[in-house]
């Protein structure tokens, strides 16, 4: 892998130095009842226990840690109305530097609370992706703050590897490894991680079928973003970048799309069994194993659940 | 402690060793959100993923395993329609012994199709106390099965012990340690293990105020059962019974009673910051520590998180 145009282990390993201080590794957990439901042995790395409740907040703190001083005295500054604007939100805190963060003005007002209570500077604009990155643009022009892309940047993939990073130091026989894809960021870190440290385990990205881009990008072999896709998983509406498109082609096995009433099926499965709160793109991967219960079965599989953030009142199942 | 008429360390330890290869040691999670909520340092042992999904489990699962093959060969039978009877049928199949299990008729679907998944007899009956206790006299007598009572039974409530005895084991200087209380089958197990380990840490019971029968029984030192109490808190409906008051009144400090909206409102906190998920009953403590916040301000606080049984379409918050 060493002659990789791609960031190698040694620095997934850099970037789990810088983030130790301020990331949780959380747990791996098994479930019996969900073993015996999809005839297959399930590890479940629970990245709904992260900060910020996602796995979004080890790409941001690695991003934010990798600035230089002079780089981060001007601060930080995202587009996002989600996990991603948080976990930003938090990092530059925790260095004790400014963020500025992007947010449609339609955001649910309990998700701007949210980044208001990690002390971020919030500036509304329309609910459009032009008006987004124009906003963002001036923002950027005003303060000098550096941007930090949500999945089309190699700090924060790097910071996304190290989920699997410890994932494969707890389990490390595992024959697959699934993660949930929407910008891919996580799978791209996820396949990374997995090509270093286990180059025969199988990489497996899990995307819901009406928000399919990544799918159909790595068939055609060129990029080809969703439009506006409608899907519960609203972690995963976002379609790849340039940068993780060309990891995800290189070091992705295969992606499966799966359906909604999957997705929710799983997503239920994963509370009324585990016990645990996830939100609906987290039980994307598991809703893949569920469908294709003979690709999987007796086999190790490990599976990043990559967040936790559910808004009570409107579950998908109500 | 050693001259006291209750059981002590050596039992409880006896029932750890017991329950060991068939129950979970459950983790203790701290959230970093809540403590800041609190203004104190909280430690919740995990009940919630428990197996059946409550510290059910633990009781009846010594009860169970305390019988002589004799007794067991003729089965075991309780009434409950909620984790109790899940606990029973759970712990006899483990044992491979038959469950019979009394249970209104009015129970939901749900609870019978669970108790049914692990191999029980259900009889039913009517939805009074009077035909559920006639009802399990009648099978007891027809099958010369052991009734496993759900909490008025020292081989119960020495398998309740087990939590606290694992917390303390995890974290052995609390200043006080808090568990709900319905017929008190956990709390005396609780207050057992705790007085027995560390006498000086403060043991309090935590109830609704809408079945608050504990706290009066206590404060009037005679038993007085609540007629048919409504709280949100399903599982603390019950009274307390002769044995379960008797060590309650030696061990327990006190009994902090708490309102409807501030157990609503400690479950979704729980839900909301620790990403898991608890039934009301278990939010019940959190209650009454965020309801007297001076009382521990600053202290070092120990919680069992008794269950995690929910309907998830009828959460209390809808």
């Amino acid at each position: 892998m060493t002659t990789s145009q791609f960031p190698g282990l040694q620095d997934i390993k850099r970037a789990a130095e810088r983030i130790r201080p301020f990331a949780h590794r959380t747990p791996v957990l098994t479930c019996a009842g969900l073993n015996r439901l999809g005839d297959t042995e399930l590890f479940f790395k629970c990245e709904n226990f992260q900060k910020v409740g996602a796995f979004k907040f080890r790409g941001a703190c690695n991003a934010v840690l990798s600035l230089s001083d002079a780089e981060a005295a001007r601060g930080v500054a995202t587009h996002s109305s989600g996990n991603h604007a948080q976990a930003v939100a938090l990092a530059a805190r925790l260095r004790g530097i400014p963020a500025h963060i992007v947010m449609p003005e339609n955001a649910p007002a309990v998700k701007r609370k949210a980044v208001q209570g990690y002390g971020a500077d919030i500036t509304l604009c329309a609910p459009t992706l032009a008006a987004r990155e124009e906003t963002l643009e001036a923002v950027v022009r005003q303060t000098g703050a550096a941007f930090i892309h949500p999945y089309n940047d190699e700090r924060v993939i790097l910071g996304q590897a190290t989920a699997a990073l410890e994932l494969l130091d707890e389990i490390p026989d595992l024959d697959v490894i699934l993660a949930p894809v929407g910008g891919g960021g996580l799978l791209s870190g996820t396949a990374l991680a997995a090509a270093e440290l286990a180059p025969a385990l199988r990489v497996i990205g899990a995307e819901p079928e009406a928000a399919d881009d990544a799918h159909r990008s790595l068939q055609a072999g060129t990029l080809l973003p969703a439009d506006n896709p409608q899907t519960v998983a609203d972690g995963l509406r976002t379609s790849l970048g340039p940068l993780t498109f060309s990891i995800l082609r290189e070091y992705v096995d295969d992606i499966i799309t799966v359906s909604e009433e999957s997705i929710v099926a799983a997503m239920r499965h994963l509370w009324e069994r585990m016990k645990i709160l996830v939100e609906p793109s987290a039980a994307v991967p598991l809703a893949a194993v569920l469908t294709h219960r003979n690709a999987f079965h007796l086999l190790r599989v490990g599976i990043i659940l990559s967040g936790g953030n559910v808004d009570l009142d409107r579950l998908p199942w109500m």
